[in-house]
């Protein structure tokens, strides 16, 4: 292992008696120090959408996610390289991790074609066709100067796809995390490999040894929070997280960002989450409070005095009302999805923390009915609760 | 006239020697103090579009004009009034003037029909009937709730409107501006009366002489801004003003926003304005500066590292390059829309801050060549400039 660019810190260690994989950290980096378990917005374009970096440090967000095949489209790493880099070009001077690029490559481009030296595709912008290897990955997010680059992987859908398929992709994986690691040079960024081996056991075990056994700076399990089911998902984080049993780096479980979905991952072991949902959700206008989940485009809500949750510190409930809010989602102003997204991620932030502290405490075992419960009630596919 | 709701006070009047009738004027409402000359940024829907109160703070503005039209429709100013009026509803606890619906149910509805007593006109929104007289759009007003209300009138189009039917709709205001009057009540609530009169300079002196007869807090020059040429509406400007001499309330032209536009009309003597234009072409990508005015939706800034206006205080320009300007556009970020509308406002209200100090000093006339061509240089229709 490297050390310097990506320093994780166990700052409480699962108990022996074996109640819970789950751990307390501290993961720095060039740009700053990030408390796990942690999750990280998602800024597809570089930007948070809705959100100014002010925001981002509002709703307590520490590191955030840029995607690397939508900068390398638009506007060119290349570009972004010139005008100073990442960080600076968003405004945003605390870490950013990138994403290797695989799952976007497969799932949003085009006429895709992978072969064991990389994957031609077709622009979701303009359809032009371009071709990522896993040095060309590595190159763009040495340009883009993210404080952690991924590794190129080729995921596969996890719920649907054959052993045969999931094996190919393993395997082609594992050659480019090698290919990665060669062609990676930049001494200020981290580089994380990624696991695959979908939900065959044996396929994943293999996979997490042979990542791990590689000097990553951190191990992603890719993969997962895709179609498979939440059992089969922490099914294959129990053959997983074991083999990186003493192993000092930090996890990360990429894509997941429903509560529930990530409380149960931090009991197995994950440190590190990124998700798209807390936003988008919002956008829609639908927002997360303790006691479930609520749907401001709903009728009712446009007579709602009250704020979205009493006593939250954010953007939008330190001002407005629900009746506001639903107001400004009917008449889609922009407004909206700015107040929606920033009370989401504070509330998404703020359940990390609680995490966090039970962690702190020793008290996260007996805790874990408590948030379970919490977040069970915002689940992704429930019902809206009566207002509050 | 009534004292109280607003007063205001001019400190500083035009020169004996007629080089000018610009003044510089003190209005004092309800929710606080507005320096004339001014300009009001449009919250149709109880929102500057993309921005939040504090932006409107940040951007230097001192009152924000809101639809009643809008807010009858949609959320219902009922409504708005059971949850504690319209400054709570939105957050914003400076002035509110609200305009008197007249131009928005004579250009929106569809199926309008105008009699003595009032117009019927379908919604915009669900196409649902609706009917407006004086003393409901009066109601209307007082339950929002606003520092100023407006009289309901009948606009025309200025430019291609036949001299009868400006008469027509020019008697008929003058009928329901006493109505108007009539009807109000509030005491905290100011009222301003509308001046019609479209092109004719008989119409619009009679006008003027008809409405500043009445005792309403500040006259609004109506039936302007429109499709009439800039000579046209100075012309307009020309007759009605100087049948206000000497008179001590606030006049305020209707629906001007480009700055080479206001300059004119504070030149003449109007001292308050209102429109969407700067921050409908910030959403466009068009933003203005000394130099002129850029749009970043051209290919050229996606590679220029400089903010958008040098020594800028605006949210855009202190932290972000024309570059990142340039991308989130092309990629509809939703972020591009605050950050070209605060340079855009901020560049509004700096030049009616500009004008203001000139006429403290008392060097407005001597200094009208330059204003006047730092506002012709970003005058909305004229190419943009080359990068500066």
């Amino acid at each position: 292992m490297r050390s310097g660019p990506a320093d994780f810190e166990v700052l409480a260690t699962p108990p022996p008696d074996g109640a819970t994989r789950a751990r307390l950290g501290r993961l720095t980096l060039s740009h700053g120090v990030v408390d796990t378990p942690q999750f990280m917005p998602v800024g597809t374009n570089a930007t948070v959408k809705a959100l100014h970096p002010d925001d981002l440090e509002e709703v307590g967000a520490s590191i955030i996610l840029a995607n690397t095949y939508h900068l390398y489209l638009r506007p060119g790493h290349e570009r972004i390289e010139r005008l100073g880099g990442l960080h600076r070009f968003m405004g945003w001077e605390r870490p950013i991790l990138t994403d290797s690029g695989g799952f976007q490559v497969v799932s949003l481009g085009d006429l895709r074609v992978v072969d064991d030296d990389g994957v031609t595709f077709r622009s979701h912008v303009d359809g032009s066709l371009h071709r990522f290897t896993p040095e060309h990955a590595i190159d763009v997010q040495e340009a883009l100067g993210s404080d952690v680059a991924v590794a190129f992987d080729q995921p596969v859908r996890p719920g649907s796809s054959s052993r045969a398929e999931v094996a190919e992709a393993t395997e082609r994986t594992h050659h480019w995390a090698e290919r990665s690691l060669a062609a990676h040079s930049r001494p200020d960024q981290a580089i994380f490999g990624i696991v695959q081996g979908g939900l065959e056991p044996d396929l994943r075990a293999d996979s997490t040894r042979f990542i791990a056994s590689l000097p990553f700076d951190g191990i992603c399990l890719g993969g997962l929070a895709g179609d498979e089911t939440a059992e089969e998902r922490n099914a294959a984080l129990d053959v997983a997280v074991p083999v990186l049993d003493g192993d000092p780096r930090v996890r990360y479980l990429m894509g997941l960002g429903s509560p529930l979905d990530m409380l149960e991952a931090v009991h197995r072991g994950v440190d590190l989450f990124d998700s798209v949902l807390p936003a988008r959700v919002a956008r829609t206008g639908q927002v997360w409070i303790p006691e479930g989940r609520l749907n401001l485009r709903n009728q009712r809500f446009l007579d709602d005095g009250e704020p979205i949750q009493d006593g939250c510190p954010c953007l939008a409930c330190r001002r407005f009302s629900r009746a506001y809010l639903a107001h400004l989602f009917r008449a889609k102003e922009l407004l909206a999805y700015r107040l929606a997204t920033c009370h989401n991620l504070t509330f998404t932030l703020d359940f990390m923390a609680r995490i966090r502290s039970a962690l702190r405490a020793g008290t996260f075992p007996g805790m874990l009915p408590e948030l379970r419960s919490r977040a069970s009630r915002i689940s992704v596919g429930e019902a809206a609760v009566q207002s509050a």
